[in-house]
């Protein structure tokens, strides 16, 4: 029995708000249990200096917790000068998903900035974000399109993560904080709307996993995904 | 007219909410209209170096805003690597404020450290800072109480902030970000519940101000201050 | 009877001495009693970015205070690495009480930075830095219109300021460091030649004052600051 | 057929050489063709502050890179004040792979530090770090045990890195730059001598993949590790 | 002839003015010609964390230029975040050149912290900080000798420096900034009142520079360094 | 007899190592004994901005140890975010020195950065790399030349450096670790080709030194710098 005694293949509660933000040209607050991450998308008129001339945009991410998200307050990282290591992968790997679903041609010399503050964490968080920064671009996105500011097929598929780790010897889908401190392995998937995947990033905490751990952790990941590409489906009906 | 409709001596819509953060020992989310600020607040075992040994406690601030809080988005000050001098200046006035109706004496060698976080601008974040982060110390303080961590009477006095401006001569309540930009005078006031003055900072941004109307809009402020600690003693009843 | 032996409504001996920096388009050593501050006001031949091809110039602050201006001695702000929050706060408020007197748009194109460095401090440092900057923004204007390089009326009218702060319950103008770490409430005017008031900042440091107490401290403020008009008046005749 | 003419499961000519450097307790050049990490291990006399009085000792590493070890100059990291997010991610991931087979509790209250500085770069220079600093720690670890500084086995197994990609939909093991910059995937694997998989980080620069393809890669990642592991073997009999 | 019109082997007019700074425990205003350095002398009763517990104590020295000591105004470098290595470079002198004449075993566990600040430059401020810190030092030292806080002889001799120049392929002393730029070769000396050298950085600008320039550039340092510590002991008599 | 067992004049052991990086344009490793110095050197199209239209180009210097090069660890300079005072003197010093030996105005409007990083250190790494970064800057414009991208004639001559001692008074060439930790003075100097004197740098630690000591430190330095000279052209032939 997991912490949390959901089953091995449960996922937390999910939420996705849309239009959440009053400015932002997209948004959505996701949650995933007492995960709460709030994620914006803001446009550009001009691509970064680099793709200039290039016909092609961009889209990139920026990720932070407030301080007091978590059970210790944390040193804010404004104060202290510098994002850790932690922030800046996972900002990182939320661009990365991001662009995988985003036809950067179609979008042209626009740069889309994703901002995923998290509001309150519980686990999951780099996982929660990568699920709602799609909604906030897809709306972002539409907004753009109704101003006729972006070619015809900006969104390739949806794109959504979710982490699983092995607890005890099990794999378990979508850890909250208490079964990540004590998993012995904690991997994050992420994959798209057709089942591709995008990004995996797995790590033995405790012992060393095999072969066939990876393969059951894949699958229940693929079917968590699965889950989260349909309510993002749901929401932007 | 104000762009707000509202009369002169109207306030926006306010709320208050308590305990929105799972893990913070105090917390509030604070709205005036539109502006939404998130206050935690967080218990520290040990009181800063420089009062190790005093029998003082302290009660200190950070602030922040989300990037995609304003119209167009701003620069993260995590990534920049410094807090700006207005993120400096509002941090050290909601400390200030807060420390003035906070006994440092009965608080014990303790550190309260409030976080207060723009989710979302329209004006007037540093008044609905204070006033939040005030019931966000209440409860923190009423956490430590429980657990007999502090003397018998460590909050004084309510405090709350308001600011007021001269909007084409005229002196109104509470501005929203439409009307400070335009305003020729932009003034914050922090008072307590029992109407003493705690801060003033008036700055005329186009012409100077009068003694006249510095007394109008102490008036307003006063009117308004007792709506917001009256709003305050309701919530925490 | 105050610390100082002056009576309530007394500044300190004050002098402005002009063209003391050999380099700089104005300068000003200003002295308040002990509290000595080098103001040198420098021209650039372009604003800042924001205002290219706006027909306005710009008029901008720094201050510092040498390690060894104070009793103990401070960290230097440039080997820490930052500038304290309030350095800032003293800097944006120089910089926008010069700006209150002078006309952008006549100032053309252009940008005064102003440098405030107190060699040595016995309180008032930000009031003293003001009165100061005024001369040193006049001589610099002055060394501009004999170059033909401004508008026919760049400077508006005279601008200074004094500290004045409620010490064992009463008034007193103009405080030193001794009375000011004592005082309850201590509180910057900032106003203009014909008594406008451009910025006011009110802190009480222990008890909160009231409305009289605001009354009796502004006039305290507005006579000072006439002497110290006055004084301008007569060192840039 | 790959760019480098290579077999689709053929390494580099890989090389290990110890004891390079003078002052370090452990140190290794190691070479995957043109790129070229040296690693060395520090030993400190304490484990950092929050693991003092715990019996465990911390294992962490450093990366950095030369700045003309790339085709065009990169910018020195240590001019422009900050290391990038590349270069924390990676030196995170040769930290938490060293752990992985070092038993911190036989290690001691002790530190080892490893510096993996990339004299010159063609692809792979993470997972040759990691390679490389395996060695280097041993070599520490050796000189700790002829000094009695550490328990019986603080070293539980290899640990050894290789990346593998897809390159026009084939899977190619230990891309070197030319490879990687046009590979669709790039998968970094970490692995335990006896075949334990410590570490996955798996990325779709372009088309996502799918299991087959994950498959494939793990089957050539630790065929790659494998023959690593028997060079270190060698290296260290 | 030199562009100051001064002899080949003139200082320009040099003052030292004692206690200048009311906080400082020792403190001396200097001048060469338009060069002014304010120089203080700061005790602090712990020498840095690596002498503790050695008996013995330490100098060190800060220097810094006011934004408009110069022709052009420089950059704050508070305001930009990092001391210039031209900064830093000047200070480790300053500190050297001090620590030379100082008996660090009869200063005792303390430390004294020379700043030594630019308030006007025209060439040579490097030596003439040296030459007026030494004053501001010994006049602490005295300070500290009434308290009988340290040994019996902690000043060994005087010290004091001075630039020389090839100037149009003469040898030149003490150069103003006019000559600097065009000199051929800069050297700066420090030596001690008995005429040891303690330092000596010389540069060719332009041609390089030979032994026997070597020779007349020492023999006008040891002139005008001859004349500096005369009037050091005449100051303070 | 000094630590080293060496003659009074002679050298260590001294390698040129050409053509050791792979990407850079020139690049040399250099050893003096123990020390170990990679310099490259690369080209960039365009000279710094101060002098685009100027027809001149620019040679520019940067410096780092390995942080274990030492015998002690020391920090890394870009986690700590800074580079030291003593980093910068030294790159400052290798850029001088270059450009004494190229014609900027040959050189064309290019930039030539080069790059000293110490992999192993053992008393004069800062003589070393002047040493060696001669090398690699010789083999760049040699690139250059061939591609018709310079003038007739960039390098006027060769440029070498050398360290100098006293050590239990007696003048010592080319200090290793252990020696220029005991010596009384330390001198660098930099020399061309035909016997022109660069840059000295003399300090003395302990006593100071007198002339004939420095004419004597002199004689030494020309001797090694005419061996490092010799040497440097046996290399390039």
């Amino acid at each position: 029995m997991r912490p949390s005694g959901r089953p091995a293949d449960a996922l937390r509660a999910v939420s996705l708000e849309r239009g959440v933000a009053k400015h932002a040209e997209g948004s959505c607050l996701v949650r995933f249990g007492d995960t709460h991450v709030l994620c914006t998308a803001s446009v550009e008129e001009k691509p970064p200096a680099w793709l200039r001339g290039s016909g092609k945009g961009w889209v990139t991410a920026e990720y932070g917790m407030l301080p007091r998200a978590t059970g210790d307050r944390m040193k804010r990282e404004a104060a202290s000068g510098r994002q850790s290591g932690r922030t800046l992968e996972i900002q990182r790997l939320i661009g990365r998903s991001l662009r995988a679903v985003v036809d950067l041609v179609h979008l042209g010399e626009k740069q889309i900035t994703v901002d995923c503050d998290v509001i309150q964490a519980d686990g999951g968080t780099r996982t929660a974000s990568v699920t709602g920064a799609f909604i906030a671009v897809y709306d972002c996105i539409a907004w753009m399109k109704s101003r006729n500011m972006v070619g015809p097929k900006p969104i390739r598929d949806h794109i959504a993560a979710v982490s699983v780790g092995i607890y005890r010897g099990t794999p378990v889908l979508d850890l909250d904080y208490a079964e990540d401190s004590e998993a012995e392995t904690d991997a994050n998937f992420v994959m798209t709307g057709s089942g591709g995947i995008v990004e995996i990033q797995g790590t033995a905490e405790g012992r060393p996993f095999d072969e066939a751990q990876l393969t059951a952790m894949l699958a229940l990941a693929r079917r968590g995904i699965g889950e989260l590409v349909a309510l993002q489906k749901q929401v932007i009906l």
